[in-house]
């Protein structure tokens, strides 16, 4: 780290942080400049870490050299991570992964008729809600584990893999049992106790982006399921909260290559929460095919004005299905494939 | 509810809208304006949402006439709650609530001395973090349930009402035993499994409002534990993420009238993780106190050069003990008491 | 506009308010709910204004149904416009505009050069900086009226039309006489006085959106410009403020599609200011193009590492050459053309 | 400044750095760290800057160690700056300065009516806009030059210097005949050209933070000033934006504070346009006197409800008298007076 001394620290003040940083182990190189002193320092920050140095008479600001995440940095693996989620379909390798189905599960008639027209139109994987994170306790929380059975029997059915989120540590191990890919919603990115657990349960991860998490907040999520042994995280960007409201948040496109530039998972765009509104959903979807995710998650509803959760916000299945073939020109254009 | 029809909306589109409302009991007023029709309408909405209707043809905005708390909300109880901590202490009273502590509980040593010295400077609550939510997997996590007991301990000694964090709802039992206040942390403010659980749990709530939550999803995540029986919540106005980077976040000060016109609910302020810098913690906390605050949650450290966490934000004994005798003053200038 | 009252509001209130509106020539449409009342009001709002309404006793909230702009508004024209920027060079059409060039004029010899090189790639419209607004008082502030000359010989040069900016109302003349377009740069959007000059100037003007405007007010600020007489404007997005500090700032993909729900403008992306990165302008104007977007503005300098201001996110000619072959693949896949 | 190099820096990449800092007259000093370099360089970055070597290959990171403003700095001037704004009032030493008024003028009648009743509540300064700058183009503008001349009478009657606004560099020399301050408004804190020409005027300059602006920026603005001539800048918090919607905008209470820290300019609040609504004006300006602001702008009007602009956040003059009652007795909590 370099400590950057004040314009107005002593001979004394520069003494004292070169020796509690010397004390701890580390190498000091002092630049004295005409009006400021700043000293480079090397060693171990879980000894001493930058906020105890800024405590210190005279320090203006300490500013970091090395990136807080490894596992999940491209410093440490520069090849892109392609994971296998099951049936065959394979997540950040050149053909694009398609999320699509309802917010919610409501019956198992409704989201096996949803499966099987997503399916057909191309998507490879199933999504769905059976824990539903509501903002308002007298919304629809979900079917819980009767909807994990739904999801899991239309996965068999359609032999596709299935998403579906976990909100409550104590329900990891049996979302696990039912789904191919257990998702981590915006809201939970920072539930740590919850990263720690599904870092244990041995299945892919979709680990969505926090409500105004910043990229290295993001990564850093990341890091916790990855310190627990489970390299399988996909990265899926949803939109950041901001002033405007025109959209229910702002779909930040730049998040696809500045996580390319940082780090090796993969990256998915969830244009559907991110807009709030289906008439936004395929401009989104293309722009993040175009700019270069590997692959998208898509609401889908037979009757979206009948939808328990999010309707306004769901494609439907003719939409979708239109919407495919525009994304397939847009994938090849960019050197991908759209199955 | 009130839609707004397009200009472009047709007699067969607003014919449609009115059907449908009719049809799950909703009463409907037309209003035919030269440009456009405007429809209010009166029913129940948990049969037939606002995001339905926003579905409809023709349909241009859908506006809601009622809040979506209620528990939490001043048009249910109109007198400000009062909130029983323990060992004698109010919480929205005339007396302010001082919640002090060092933000990690690091030794029994440690935490008895800063109890005995906040105390004496005229603290009323203890604070201090025995499961501490970090960024950074690699970072020190806290002491867990020796934690709890060393905190319990100090309370006992210094016959002061405790408050701590829980992060998963697994531990809520065990927290629930310990202390007398529990706090739901910024990062847990939409975890709803945590907070139906504290909601069973019988003791005060400590609310701190989400990094970057809206005044509505606080009231909201509030109305989530009161939903459950537990009328005991004190909100905590913590700062919210901004773009502005002189500040770890952006206190919001308005977060005090306004919670005072919507809600019964007494509010404090954390200063400490506010501003994420000692300097600024006594201006930030005096402001708070003049524009009507329930009371304050300050971090204190005996040593914050050597603090596992938050140091840089910490106060030392001397600096708490000279802002509660400022405080004092200001307590007493806008009716208030410190004691 | 709808008068929504409180649960407490008395008969003696709304009674007040109805006549208060009438009184002001509007028609009242009372509605009376079981808890609440609200009040549809058809009138002239440049009469009474929402704002006023708010002020009296017992109202909750007023709800425009109007939006606030009228001329750059969709509801006034439904196609698209097309606006014709001079040497045949359209904006808004089949065809994508796109604005290249250094961001600050340095020399004839540079601008020269990078303008033949752009030209060669398949750039339409020059663009470059003689006026620049420089967040500091001691960075080069542009070459000025010099500056507007080089450009002119470039475009003549070259048969391209030019756009560069304008900073002050005193300008507007002299810059109008050089360029083709105008453009308003974000930190002028809502300058007002050089929005109604630039109105008059008959030239098409370019309008950035504000470092953290609204959608609503980016197009009032049009509306401004066109009130004048002047309807030919482009709006181009080129990022908002958020807390994000990965990127400059953060491209608001949406804001293309939006644009095209509400307004009949065309809009084109800058991703060279919304990154503030070259790393990651190709992605960003991939993702653009594939949104909808009716063009591009991109920087583009012979030799970044000494460019007079924004090198870091200037693209050089071989990379904005590769780029234009990528982008012409997308443009395809979306049914435009990039010539 | 201080390069940070990449971990994957060649050996070349780092002396190609190193000799082109040497080429522009820079020191060099360089730290090899185990994986990563750094190197230390001293010398003016007018002549090769941050930007120019954020280019060169393998350098991943450059932080600057010299704050960009130095005439507003703390470090030039370490004593807070007491300006004297005329009638014997001072800016900035201790007593507060209270600025009161209607946002806009509309007669003569009118405006003299609230001076004569601001100046018995205390207000000792009197504000009003002559020239409004309003987002829609068919809002009333203000009376302009016969604005000027209202206030200028009452400034006189009532022995009280004068503010008010100017949105134009046209407009300059007519408004710094009239008025005693000159207010630039939130939406031109970064019009520079009139930045420049206030700077020229000899007028002491009532600075409003931008709409999204960084104390940074800010400071920068005031630098614009300052560097042609004009030291008597007071700084003017109104409120940043937000996500957050139950406010116009979010008052940033820490600015005073940070403020003070960086700069010796005096800073003031405007909890009238940071609320936008006059409910929340009280709990605002005393938490701004308490956090240690030197002074305060309120707008008041005698019938809020007939107001040409911003109604609904003006005080009624028996509102603002009784707020001024109270914000006395926080002055001397905090040992300042309001006279």
């Amino acid at each position: 780290m370099i400590i950057i001394m004040k314009d107005s620290a002593s001979a004394r003040d520069i003494a004292a942080v070169e020796k509690i940083l010397e004390d701890y182990g580390f190498m000091t190189h002092p630049i004295h400049g005409e009006k400021k002193t700043v000293i480079g320092a090397i060693g171990d920050k879980r000894l001493l870490s930058m906020n105890q140095i800024l405590m210190l008479s005279g320090v203006d600001n300490v500013v970091p050299i090395m990136k807080p995440y490894k596992l999940a940095s491209k410093e440490l693996q520069r090849e892109q991570s392609v994971i296998d989620v099951g049936c065959g379909v394979k997540v950040g390798g050149k053909a694009l992964a398609v999320f699509a189905g309802p917010c919610a599960i409501e019956s198992q008639e409704q989201f096996s008729e949803i499966a099987r027209s997503v399916k057909a139109s191309g998507a490879n994987i199933l999504r769905g809600g059976a824990f539903k994170p509501r903002s308002s306790p007298y919304s629809f929380q979900g079917l819980a584990s009767e909807g994990l059975e739904i999801m899991y029997n239309s996965g068999k059915e359609c032999n596709m893999p299935i998403c579906t989120e976990v909100v409550d540590t104590r329900d990891v191990e049996l979302v696990a049992k039912y789904s191919d890919i257990i998702q981590i919603g915006a809201r939970n990115m920072q539930n740590f106790q919850l990263l720690l657990e599904v870092g244990k349960c041995g299945k892919p991860i979709l680990l969505k982006r926090g409500l105004a998490s910043t990229m290295e907040e993001w990564l850093m999520a990341a890091e916790y399921i990855m310190s627990e042994g489970n390299e399988n995280v996909i990265l899926c960007e949803r939109g950041i909260r901001t002033y405007e409201t025109a959209t229910r948040n702002t779909f930040d496109i730049s998040a696809i290559p500045v996580s390319k530039e940082l780090s090796h998972l993969p990256i998915i765009a969830d244009p559907s929460h991110a807009t709030g509104t289906y008439k936004y959903v395929a401009a989104v979807a293309k722009g993040a095919v175009a700019a270069g995710a590997d692959g998208l998650m898509i609401e889908v509803h037979n009757c979206p004005e009948k939808a328990a959760s999010d309707g306004p916000q769901s494609l439907k299945p003719e939409k979708f299905d239109a919407l495919m073939k525009e994304l397939d020109k847009i994938a090849v254009a960019v050197g991908r494939i759209l199955l």
